[in-house]
């Protein structure tokens, strides 16, 4: 017998025949022998809705407000999922956010979890009874609802799994698992079996939409093993147990994992293109300290995430080039904010472009490997793609180029990097 | 300054420009100086389209998960009207029913409440904040979510009015008001500007659909003064203090205001119809000890609710013919039972009749003045309309009638007890 969580999104849980679909799935996993929660997602749609009205009601809205609103979603389905399992022969029952409570911080409309209580849960689940969570809200200090932000269902699985020391969490989603790189760019990438909480972690910050980032974080802290896997199965389907899912798990648990397979180590997991961020270059600006501060300063206040940073250093005319990235979605707002401080930078030219697309090969394996890097920029290179910007991590090599090469170099280095499947 | 509890139905919260009117309506109260708590009921057509979910989730529906799911169309009401109250620059928040708490019984899908804490509520009015509440839904001795039963936002207004000791309990419907006949059919119907609780009551069970009966009988028993009024007036429209509502009081306060305004106190306050039941006659029955019993019995024990009964005693076969009324929608079941129990009964034909109307007069003032009835039964007699059965009770009399000649009925009526207005 194992505890498991599993997790379904709102696509799963849209309309009451995919409910019943997801009823079954979690069935098996209680005649399996197993406890079981699930958290879940509001109808696909149904938060937009939600947020609409709220929008509706007052544009500059009140998010303690908007929270009371926006929970509604997932009390909805929490509520549908409890009755359809019951229908089905199950003990059933909801608990809401604020009825276990999932303790969060007063941070209304992107909480964060505190605390699960998990006494009065875990005896239910002891019971036999399928503990049904709302996932993305909780309960205030001060009493009130509270949600996670958008894409918290993931963080409150977790959550609720690291609480009651579940044994898995299972994330049920659109996709079946974690690929090498996205198949519908690369038709011979490979579905992951095992990636590590950091590599996840590089590849969702870098556009794989699999996991909510926060979440990972979060399994990581709490060292919960969490197995991505889609709900798009067939009724007769194995149980998640035997399911070809991506696991999330700990380095060390990789390691002992490859070892006892008799895997080499990969040196690449992944590969993620990310078309979200737009290039920015300041010419002649003042090679002298302080000149790139005042460049930076007034975007970190406006909270404006700097990614890529490159300054090439002029030759003689104490005057150098100053290029970096920022999201897409503040190219405007950066702009503006820098011919506002022109005059304190000091600059000559501001050069904007949003058709960039950040490439990045990830692997803990590259740890302890040279020339990861060096067999990147020479496969780009054969094949006459230009290198805007580099940036690296412990973990991942991150390079700036022309947006239309994108899905070109993806393929490149996915065959660089031996991960073709056969 | 005064306490003011305000409710609005799902017509007036559909859609954000409702609410928008909704909240100005508030506002102009709370400008007025009065301290203010809003009901609000889910938006019209939300309710159904939950209980349509739950349906299909399982048609035997746990109706604790019923709650949790149907609950949760106040919640997103209750928030947004918070939003917009606060968009219009007044300090407003939301208090779910789990939050002040409305404490109520474990009877889910009908739960009746209990005990409202009023405390933080008070401290929050006194503060200025106009507090929103989610009309129709509680919280269990266990810590779960409870819902009233249809129309029970109603029934929350009213006791949140007991609860903070309001000095009136504004209902917003869809009619400005109780008039003294249905003025679809007589055009010159007066709104009436008092009724006691008793003629509420008694109108409100024979058709007049303006209130819920069982806040009325709540208003009655904790002295809340309620006052029906329409949601749907102009932005310029004087605050409601001063609204051509209709009063609801009681029977003391009422002889008062009469005498205040040296009104004569009216015999008759209105007239109702109401096309819901239909007639049984059981004919040859036994005309011994028991028989009637034997008839009855079998009904009460299905939970079916007879209204009038006659009983014609026959001159010498010691029989005698049984006519009663049931709501029409139990009428198969009622024949379907007596059938069943045909032997015990001992009848020889059951004859039904589902096109009859029941026409009552209602008024406290009947209980001093002898001759309502006469003056009914003559009225109806001088226009050729029959009389099927009669009952009476200290502030009504009800008479069975061919319900083609309803709407003549209720005319000749209010004639005859000179309510006409000018």
């Amino acid at each position: 017998m194992a505890r498991i969580v599993m997790k379904f999104g709102g696509t799963s849980m849209a309309g009451s025949e995919r409910i019943r679909r997801v009823a079954s799935i979690v069935r098996r996993q209680q005649e399996a022998g197993h406890e079981v929660a699930v958290v879940v997602s509001a109808m696909a749609g149904e938060t937009d809705r939600l947020v609409g009205f709220c929008r509706e009601a007052n544009a500059l809205y009140d998010p303690a407000e908007y929270d009371v609103v926006g929970a509604a979603g997932e009390q909805i389905t929490a509520g549908l999922l409890a009755l359809t399992l019951q229908s089905m022969g199950c003990k059933a029952r909801s608990w809401l956010g604020w009825q276990l409570p999932v303790k969060t911080d007063d941070a209304y409309a992107k909480a964060r979890i505190e605390d699960i209580q998990s006494g009065a849960l875990l005896a239910s689940m002891a019971a036999g009874e399928i503990a049904v969570i709302p996932g993305f809200q909780g309960l205030s200090p001060e009493g009130r609802v509270t949600t996670l932000g958008r894409g918290g269902s993931d963080t409150s699985a977790v959550a609720v799994a690291a609480a009651v020391k579940a044994d898995r969490c299972d994330i049920y989603t659109d996709v079946d698992g974690v690929y090498t790189t996205d198949p519908r760019i690369v038709a011979k990438a490979r579905k992951l079996k095992n990636v590590t909480y950091e590599e996840m972690l590089e590849l969702a910050s870098v556009g794989s939409k699999v996991l909510q980032t926060r979440s990972v974080s979060l399994a990581m802290k709490e060292k919960v093993r969490v197995q991505v896997l889609s709900s798009f199965i067939d009724d007769d389907a194995p149980a998640a147990d035997t399911l070809p899912g991506t696991m999330i798990v700990g380095d060390d648990e990789l390691a002992r994992i490859q070892e006892d397979m008799e895997m080499e180590r990969q040196l690449i997991t992944g590969i993620a293109a990310d078309k979200n961020e737009a290039k920015i270059t300041l010419t002649r600006v003042a090679d002298r300290p302080g000149a790139v501060a005042a460049v930076f300063s007034p975007l970190a206040a406006a909270s404006i995430n700097v990614d890529m940073i490159i300054q090439n250093i002029a030759k003689d005319k104490g005057e150098t080039d100053v290029t970096f990235t920022v999201p897409k979605a503040d190219l405007l707002r950066t702009q503006a904010l820098l011919e506002e401080h022109k005059d304190a930078i000091g600059y000559y030219r501001l050069i904007s472009d949003d058709k960039v697309a950040k490439i990045s090969v990830v692997g803990v394996g590259m740890r302890s490997h040279a020339g990861v890097a060096a067999t990147m920029f020479k496969a780009l290179a054969d094949r006459g793609i230009n290198i805007q910007a580099i940036s690296t991590s412990e973990i991942k090599v991150s390079v700036l180029i022309d947006q239309d090469e994108t899905e070109l170099a993806v393929r490149v280095l996915h065959t660089a990097y031996a991960l073709d499947a056969e």
